[in-house]
């Protein structure tokens, strides 16, 4: 592809993009696909010959967009919202046009320095304890997802609580993990891979706002312990999955210190809302924790994938993650090589794509966005408690709201099938204490007040047909 | 940002990336920087109020293009090449832009399925045996990296190997692994990972071409089983990072199969080789294999991250890696949930720039880069042979070519340094037997036999310099 190709085939892709987040609200938010009917109309064989651009172009409007569930509708309230925004498709596009990376800090010294502000910049954005800076013995780094950190932080707790052992003799099946009942599956994945099993990971107690309960976990570190366990690693999190809870950290943190267990605190979602002062009392007790990790990709407008990942002891993470063959010895010393922060060796500019949100929005135009949500949430939830034939089943700190019709799990369901089939909104659902509860989670940048108001009258509308 | 500011914006960083393209020849390789000096120049905290956007394209200038290593320079002949082009440029810009998250099938159907066929299509370019094809019961996945692709496939093994037990109770220092004196580092840090410790990694030694002797793997797997091991997972090679060595499939897949062990191959850099008919005896005896890598990211003309990871048995894949919350159930069944075949939940549609890299160059146009890498390396390597100072220390099936003086380790590393000093080429080295090698490795879109040939010229000048 020629440069000039590239330029004019570029501009164009622009303003498709453009074109389509200018029209999404016309779109349905979930189409009706009938699975393999995309795949079907694509060729069954690669060609032979090399085709013109302008085909690709048209098949994005024949076989893309009609096929997709659109993560950034405005009226898109499933599972949590995966922004991105316009400056972050930007600084994305520069990424992939240096095609440059980062694995150690020599392979491209910028990757690398910016990516360290640019932590550093969020730490200071959510207030986070001065641990996780750069400038002392932690830090911060990108990870593709929750997942991926909550990973990392476990192979960490796994390397500090064998004394180093771990990389060299392996787990023996005394090494123990903690989370909530409402703790993330990523979790339970990530016990499942470093080799613990499910029967090492001890689902804690919640309480009735669904939020771990410090004494059950005393109780179970306790008793782990003195049946002969090493409790390795605590997960707690800021904002639950299914409701947004928030683990006590003032409480949970003695508990891991007294026993020496790695405090990890999982803020995927709700960490981005500490970026308002308001908000910030869900983060208290942080300076117990050992590392934290919160997506900018889920509710700070940048582009999946961006998680952040932070660290107080960046040298213990370093020291469980690093292999050093000779094709990747280099002469830089005291520099960061990010390659021994994460599981992969290759890694993207993905800072760019931060930095330009960060700057282009500044730390108002992220709290407008986040305040925005909560306050298009609280107005959700007011309308839903003005309706007696609903309930607001759980708290919502955040911009979730979790709630159900008075009536039978099915009914709920039928709900729920209803809504998401009209094309006009799409939420997910949970389970609360058993029942079954539907979810509304705002975030999308296009989401203003009236969307949510709109949905709401939809269900309303769609629950009357249902009594 | 408005939709015009984003238009107006998006043009100017579709020219900037061609820019940086058209001048890229005249940079230096690598610059020379000083650990700390770039992130010296930005802001130590994050702006309050938003900043226009010409700020952001002029620090691109700035602080990022002087401090880059350029990955896409065409005497770039570092590690392994991390190609992109423009049509990948474009389709990620795309995913970008429509930012929608393929974790399940229905949260983006045009994003599983689209992956489904890219997927099949790299099957049928590279020849690939059909049980990877997702006609069958095998079928095809984006990972980020060959060592996530790794670590997956280390996973289903011990999946397998214990009866689907490890799911339960983890590992328990029984299961070992098996992978050459040559195999790459992330094999080894998939094996900690997993937690089975370096303990459990067995090094199988190389012949004459530095590939794995099958004689040995034999006496070791036999060792170990005899000794009460459970051997659970074989990581042939077919091109290694350190020379490009071919491990013998056709002696090593029987052996696997005698034993019941998972055969895993990684081919990160040399499977695009496999598009050239002519390069495919490399890929001989490919049928034992239970699952298969390549990274469309190094040498296809597809921007990082993109590794191609088929399995011959997906029900057994995702039995391995599958986790099912409640409020990740969704209705669709019979369809392909991708969250099931990785290590994170989330993922991006990576399939795009695939899809549009496949149909801008077609078969014959990623025939013919392969082949112009292949015969620059040849190229290089006849006038190495031609110096008598110089020798080549190891066969080139592909388009690395490792060499040296002969002269001292000392030597070789000062005329390295000398090389990448003058900004003029950059790469790597390695160790072969023992003593120290330069690498050069083809593959930029932008290199041709010009660049390598002056290369040639520069280590010749510079080679005089320290006799």
């Amino acid at each position: 592809m020629t440069s000039e190709q590239f330029r004019a085939y570029g501009h164009q892709l622009v303003d498709w993009v453009a074109d389509y987040w200018d029209r999404l609200p016309a779109l349905p938010v979930r189409p009706e696909v009938r699975p393999g009917s995309i795949a079907e109309t694509l060729p069954a064989a690669p060609p032979e010959q090399g085709e013109p651009f302008p085909r690709m172009l048209a098949d994005l409007d024949r076989v893309v967009t009609p096929n997709l569930t659109h993560w950034q509708h405005p009226a898109f309230f499933g599972y949590f919202p995966a922004n991105t925004s316009g400056p972050s498709v930007l600084g994305d596009l520069v990424s992939a046009g240096l095609g440059v990376q980062g694995m150690l800090w020599s392979t491209s010294p910028a990757c690398t320095e910016v990516e360290t502000v640019m932590l550093d910049w969020l730490a200071q954005l959510l207030d986070l304890p001065a641990a996780f800076r750069a400038g002392g013995p932690g830090g911060g780094v990108i990870q593709d997802s929750a997942s991926s950190a909550n990973l990392v932080a476990t192979l960490a707790a796994l390397h500090r609580a064998s004394g180093g052992a771990w990389r060299e003799s392996g787990v023996d099946g005394r090494f123990t993990v903690y989370t909530s009942t409402e703790g993330h599956s990523s979790i339970e994945k990530a016990v499942r891979i470093a080799g613990l099993g499910a029967r090492a990971l001890r689902l804690v107690e919640v309480d009735d706002d669904l939020a771990m309960r410090p004494d059950d976990l005393r109780a179970r570190i306790a008793a782990d312990r003195a049946a002969g366990a090493v409790p390795a690693l605590v997960v707690a999190t800021i904002g639950t999955t299914s409701t947004t809870a928030v683990d006590p950290l003032p409480a949970i943190g003695p508990i891991c210190r007294e026993y020496g267990v790695w405090l990890h605190v999982d803020a995927a979602y709700a960490g981005a809302a500490a970026v308002c002062p308001e908000l910030r009392d869900t983060h208290a007790g942080l300076e117990y924790a050992d590392s934290y990790c919160f997506d900018p990709h889920k509710w700070l407008l940048t582009g999946f994938d961006c998680d952040a990942f932070f660290v107080a002891d960046r040298a213990g993470l370093v020291d469980a993650l690093t292999v050093l063959p000779e094709y990747l010895r280099d002469a830089a010393s005291g520099v960061i090589d990010y390659r021994d922060w994460q599981v992969p060796l290759g890694r993207r500019f993905r800072a760019l794509k931060l930095w330009f949100v960060l700057r282009w929005y500044g730390a108002e135009g992220l709290r407008a966005h986040v305040r925005t949500a909560v306050a298009a949430a609280a107005r959700f939830a007011d309308l839903v408690r003005d309706d007696g034939r609903f309930e607001v089943v759980a708290p919502h700190p955040f911009s979730l709201v979790c709630f159900r019709l008075r009536a039978s799990d099915e009914t709920n369901q039928e709900l729920l099938r209803r809504i998401n089939a009209t094309g006009r909104a799409f939420l997910t659902h949970t389970r609360v204490r058993g029942r079954y509860v539907l979810r509304l989670a705002v975030g999308a940048p296009a989401t203003g007040p009236e969307h949510v108001v709109a949905t709401w009258r939809l269900i309303q509308e769609l629950a009357g047909e249902l009594s």
